[in-house]
């Protein structure tokens, strides 16, 4: 990854900040011939659109949007796609009160020790508004992929309240506003989710990737792992913290007997007992569901006054009133399922150019 | 990262498989004028060897490295350093019995199913041995940062047993063979150990990983974020399942008030009460100390049966009677440490090519 | 290079094609704090805009650049910088007749080869419409190098009709719609084109580029070498066949005592008794300017038919009716300013990184 | 390109200096499956080793490569292949002379004002002896692009005494040691590279390139434009001052009707009536011939003395009596062709990798 970019040769250079004119991206290497218009990619963007339910952020942007190039009568040519979001709702008064002081956990204080200024309008570029970009190129990267191959994310944990994996059921995510696959955590997490929002405070979450339908192969050695640059790809997302593949850091206490994922045939297939690999091996997919999960830390834009500093050096309490998500980890998922399209999208074809199939 | 190399401006690349003449990398864009000799390297490489304890695997290995290219009168040029290292011990009767099976938990199947075939000596490209080299390069990357900057590693957890952290002294880290910063756990660790041994057994296993002195600034927006970088570059390790930076996984379960890390004045500089960003925010440096941790798997090679198949697609018992560490998570700490050199120093090269600072 | 990107940390992605709504890049990894608006941007492309003369096609683009991302009040941040150019004077109608059958000296059947289809509007992403982002990112890059590098281009060949490099006079330059540093040769050049426009034909020139000011150090061995990277960068624009650094092909005629550039202390610094090098030895900047030449084809666009076949493999005519430039070297003079500054910008930064100078 | 690698899918990474222990590359990305051995590298590098006639340096190089990695059981295995060539005739003596002072014409003076030191044996880095590496991995990538794919090169020009093009032969090519296509001209050739030799001079020269049956589609737009990075490739060859493709400067002379490469249909395929593009449209190939040329410099190490100066800023002549190419163009053949593969093979990846074909 380059500062702005991602991918080889399915490469999305994103660029734009949260109270500019517009936020897009380029998507460039995208196969030809794709039909794609914009209403293949308004559906992702709608599922992370803010203000959906009481538990985001109330800002109102339409997030519309524009494929500017790389179409012609509604199918890609192989050129650079580039898609564009206006920016509609940016109430700068909202913000002007800490352009002054560094907001802890926000990236204020970095931003302005690496480059000696910083834009303070909503965050500027490192604004969760940017993960609309990726969410687009993910819907574009969703096509190179094909209808063979399903990625699918939800919300499993907020704060202490873990879903129980028993109860999971796909089909209940897209039926609450939380991206909860266990119907019965529904209304555990909204009553939590209620009283964090009531004390101005913020909570953090995990979110879990399935991809299904991967073609095995996928991914190259070492430095070129799938699961590596999985791992780059969702640490890039805004206040991510945790990356894990397959069974992840509960991997630590398992032996060897019960880590292995044993193999038989199956219809002249090879089949697994068990996916604690996560799809991957050696870096490579192995045709099985490729599984992740992400930690996101708590919103860090909270109305409990923490302490901190100005820019000339002096004390100062940063409390923040604006309109956020008291957790951002919800509308992760789709930000989440997007990475790995495009993960998925560029090392389709990486392979595909070094092998040929 | 693309297939065997990473990094920008320092830009590490691998080749060699287990059993082939040799391994090696080279190391490109390293700054010219550094104090660079084989004693600056091998040191780092006798820690990683194995056969130094009776807890990693027997296999004698000299793990002597060469400098081919890239000094001059002792000190770096500015040109490409070509760091080799010949096999020695390759006892390639260990591994005929499985070329013709698929051994759980490696690579040998996805290596097959993408390239249509693989080097089955010892595993080959997808050898641990390969980590040799990382270490030869995160010692030249070590030089890059100066003496200011310093980089650690400990193993954490084997297994089930985690070290008590109110005990952690960094001095011990380097008196036993585990790694342990908690002597009262190292006793511990070796009785499980031999036991897991014995079973024919293997378990999995946590580092940490630390850098101070590492200057604020140091990553990029929003994809070449430092953190996204360093989790790409463990992800890359062999074995290794998870990455956290900071409170990691931890941060789900924090609320945005016990999250913030406050910030005060200090001596005319910023100090910050805890440390959960892991040294990071935004994905640039902070000036607190880069705080990484990663998950490696129990080591797949067991000598219980595991049900796989073979090549012609009949089901086969895979055991593996070679010379194999129990916990391949004890020799992944200087490898860790070494990854994270490289990130940092290729980070240090990237920040001051854009900043000139 | 990868499809539309170019440069390590200085790093443009261009988009867009001839007849969609809009063209642009991303200008990534400019150093922060740079005064950017855009009126330091409009100038370089009001020089390149068409239908300032008769000799450049008549079609009228206002070539308003807008910046929608990456300052904060008049300043670079250090984060993506998006550039956009409405297309304004998009008349399809002139492209209609084509789209069926391939243009000779044009991509359209390559297009249709690589990619199976192609948008024929107006030469779609392959026209030279493109090359304004170029111009673009080429003023970005001027304000990295700093007013202390001077880049400068001039035509110096039209068909066979050469300046007189004795008359040479870079204030004539900015004097004449033909960049023609030869006052004398303007007139030859007028009548010639007139005549070349009267029949509907066209023909190819020559431009030299010059950059004065660059600091001693850009360049890298042996791949990454500053030379190298320039004849990428100019012979990726459109129509462009050929590219000299220094002496060039003549060098091919010298011995090595003509070409030797010798060398001498004046003032306490070394000076050179010529130039043939072209102000780059072994790949790196040697203080003095930095000289290129690159051939420009004639434009394929002309009225006489020429034999070619359709999409359907039938024999066809071709003639072109379209407004078009008898010379399109006339506007590659700003467009190869521009990729010289882009060149130099980059290696600047990449120095910067490796050796802190 | 970076500093030391090039390609984007098939990707080399060079290292070595004259002088040190050996010299090799790193070939990544290499499909897997192909038969390769030594010997299919060596006779490349026979064809430019040195010393096989009287017209090129007298050093003797063995040259014998070996490949310590990337293989199994005689085909690649699709992971990095390690080329290695031990240096063997390391006459230091011969350049102790020149330390002190810096040789007009060779990079060094900008090693040092780049790094503030140089490897001055020999060149070190930027010695001509780097080249035997490309010609290695030159060998590999013609095996990617297979037996269909023809890449061939010639001198064409030596000094003032240009071949005649019409008594053009290939079959003459491997008949003289001057890689010179037109038999009439080699005893030309001959005496004046004596003359050359005995006044302790030196001479440029051009070289001309051609691959037939490369596929149509190779290349990307606009900034991965096949002759774009043809141009890259070719100019980072050591002492190359120009690149044409196709008709080249030549083509500034051209009307568009003269220029214009007519189309047909023969046989159901289209056949053009000529090639000035040089195989490349719109820098994506036609299925033509991909033809260049480049120019190479007088080799700068002559008898004559040259004014230059020390280290300490003194005034100072530099001659050189070491053992050395009068001609460098002449060995520059092999190395064209293997540059000339090595874009070819990358972009047939890449282009397989965007499109599946």
């Amino acid at each position: 990854m380059s500062h702005n970019s991602f991918g080889h040769l399915f490469r999305v250079t994103s660029w734009g900040e949260s109270h500019g004119p517009a936020i897009g991206c380029v998507v460039d290497g995208c196969p030809p011939g794709i039909a794609l218009s914009e209403a293949d990619i308004q559906p992702f963007l709608d599922r992370r659109r803010p203000g959906q339910s009481r538990f985001t952020t109330q800002r109102q942007e339409a997030d519309a949007v524009r494929i500017l190039s790389g179409t012609f009568e509604g199918r890609t040519t192989g050129t650079p796609i580039s898609l564009q979001i206006e920016n509609v709702d940016q109430r700068s008064k909202d913000y002007g009160a800490i352009a002054d002081r560094y907001r802890p956990g926000h990236a204020d204080l970095t931003y302005e020790l690496k480059y000696g200024l910083r834009d303070p309008r909503g965050g500027g570029r490192s604004s969760a508004r940017e993960t609309a970009v990726r969410v687009a190129a993910g819907a574009v990267a969703r096509l190179v992929l094909g209808p063979d191959v399903r990625v699918r994310g939800a919300l499993v944990q907020i704060g202490p309240h873990a879903i129980d994996g028993a109860h999971w059921d796909w089909d209940q995510v897209e039926r609450n506003p939380l991206f909860c696959p266990d119907a019965a955590t529904v209304p555990v997490w909204e009553a939590y989710l209620d009283q964090v929002r009531k004390n101005g405070s913020s909570v953090g979450a995990i979110v879990a990737l399935e991809a299904d339908g991967v073609p095995p192969g996928l991914g190259a050695p070492l430095y070129g792992k799938l699961d590596a640059d999985l791992a780059a790809a969702l640490m890039s997302i805004n206040a991510v913290k945790g990356v894990e593949i397959g069974a992840g850091f509960a991997a630590a206490c398992l032996s060897g007997e019960e880590n292995a994922d044993a193999m038989s045939m199956q219809g002249g297939r090879i089949a697994f007992g068990s996916n604690h690999a996560g799809g991957v091996l050696g870096g490579i997919s192995t045709g099985q569901p490729v599984t992740a999960r992400f930690a996101v830390k708590p919103t860090s834009s909270i109305l409990t006054p923490v302490a901190s500093v100005t820019r000339d050096g002096e004390a100062a309490l940063v409390s923040t009133r604006g309109r956020h998500d008291p957790c951002v980890g919800i509308r992760a998922v789709p930000v989440g399922e997007a990475m790995l399209a495009c993960v998925l999208a560029d090392h389709l074809l990486r392979h595909r150019g070094q092998t040929g199939h």
